[in-house]
């Protein structure tokens, strides 16, 4: 038996795909649009409806979810000539999955809500793996009415699912998010190089240091990674320094110097110039020893 | 009935002293030196002898600690007129506690290897808590054999002991980890700050991000006290610029270059100036909101 909501997914990338196959699995009917339509053709197999643009997408849906790539493919989705507001009918729910910036979240729920739509920013964590497993973490801002109607849905395909406040907080969580992860990589990298530099046994370096205060989930999971030269992306360069961009943005905004993801950001632009933009984050550490 | 081997301890500040009381608990004798006696009035009742020097501490000992401030108190305790080496005797083995200077671990080896004496550096981590549970990590560098005839005795005190290679190695793996906390913590404070700055409830925030990619030690451990205000000390700030500054003199000869952790210390060092370096490391946050 199909559950209640119609839902439209636009944006079926990598990551977007495995939280789709939660949903139909759990016999949602879902609509689906993608720039590239043959990457689609797994959930068409699957049950998953064919839109030929977001305008399309959001005919008569409850719940309307995007994961696109940059700010300005969110803004083109929905505010666009085949955008979602084109057609979204009054009550229905927008959500934005996509880690985009808290500014456009905003604007985003404030044309919503004229149209008398909830518009809900739901940045997720926990990488391709998370998703794979409907595991990921799940930051929301905007209204709360919105978010305790969703909460069922996003437990299809979300664990850790925290309500932030307003519209925005979704973002600026995530950010968050984003800043601890800048800084802590560079302390993955010098940690490592130095200990190559200084002819040390990385593997016993690492027994000694990682269940300490120098621990965290970088050092143990991409360290050993960068040791075995393993830079395949868990999660891409290119799209990591457009997080510490949007970041450092907002802070100029609200008066926040953060030299620390400024110092990182400078670091990936370099990698970024190398030709390391599709390499995952870990590849930091080909900055400093290469 | 006492343990066979004679103990010297010199300098029984808060963490030497957990570590005597261990050794005093375990019938070990040990003779203790401090640059203050009134100091060590405490460990005097518990049975501890005590000496007027250094010097004096290390006659007829089999095993000397050394666990001091500064590398020139070390340089001062092992090779000044009234230092160890004046006084212990050949096959004994000295070994330093001290988070000090590699290039110095190597020199105390060299000297105390004419005079036949044993020589490892063993910096600890873990801090006062580890140190009063007996649960410190110990990272050792020096003769394999006289690592393993001092396992016995680092278990008194110890719980992730591990052999990190030749003289020098316990202090070069004890820089990995301070450069890995150095980096760290200005995630840390970024990300809190940033979420105060946008008027997010960090306890909320440290929900969504605490146990993902973003997650440290650091973070659950002084995250909180950064949100209560509480900046007591675990670890000096004093202390952890002397660290950051050894980290980096020794990147400099290997040819490293560190900027995330010249950061961390340019960042302390504005709180020294502003009279924090009594404060513990994560006061680094008044550095973002003050």
């Amino acid at each position: 038996m199909l559950k209640q909501e119609k839902v439209a997914f636009i944006g079926t990338g990598v990551m977007g795909t495995s939280i789709v196959k939660h949903l139909l699995n759990k016999n949602y009917e879902v609509t689906i649009y993608t720039r590239t339509k043959s990457k689609a053709s797994s959930l068409i197999e699957l049950g998953a409806k064919w839109a030929e643009t977001p305008m399309e997408a959001s005919v008569d849906k409850d719940v309307i979810f995007t994961m696109v790539g940059f700010p300005q493919d969110v803004e083109q989705v929905y505010c666009g000539d085949n955008g979602i507001f084109q057609t979204a009918k009054k009550g229905s729910i927008v959500v934005d999955l996509t880690t985009s910036e808290p500014t456009l979240a905003k604007k985003i729920y404030q044309i919503a809500k004229e149209k008398e739509i909830y518009s809900l920013d739901a940045p997720v964590s926990g990488g391709d793996i998370g998703a794979q497993k409907g595991m990921l973490s799940i930051m929301v801002g905007g209204d709360k009415e919105a978010f305790d109607k969703m909460l069922p849905i996003f437990e299809v395909f979300g664990e850790n699912i925290v309500y932030q406040g307003e519209a925005g907080n979704g973002q600026h969580t995530k950010m968050c998010n984003q800043l601890l992860i800048a800084t802590n990589m560079i302390g993955v990298c010098e940690s490592i190089s130095y200990g190559l530099k200084a002819g040390l046994d990385l593997e016993r370096v690492l027994q000694s240091i990682s269940t300490g205060a120098a621990g965290s989930w970088s050092l143990s999971n991409l360290g050993p990674k960068m040791l075995k030269g393993d830079f395949e992306p868990g999660f891409y360069i290119k799209h990591f320094i457009k997080d510490m961009k949007i970041a450092i943005d907002e802070a100029d905004r609200m008066g926040l110097d953060l030299p620390g993801v400024k110092l990182s950001k400078d670091l990936y632009n370099h990698l970024l110039e190398r030709g390391y933009g599709d390499n995952g984050t870990q590849a930091l550490v080909k900055y400093y020893i290469d």
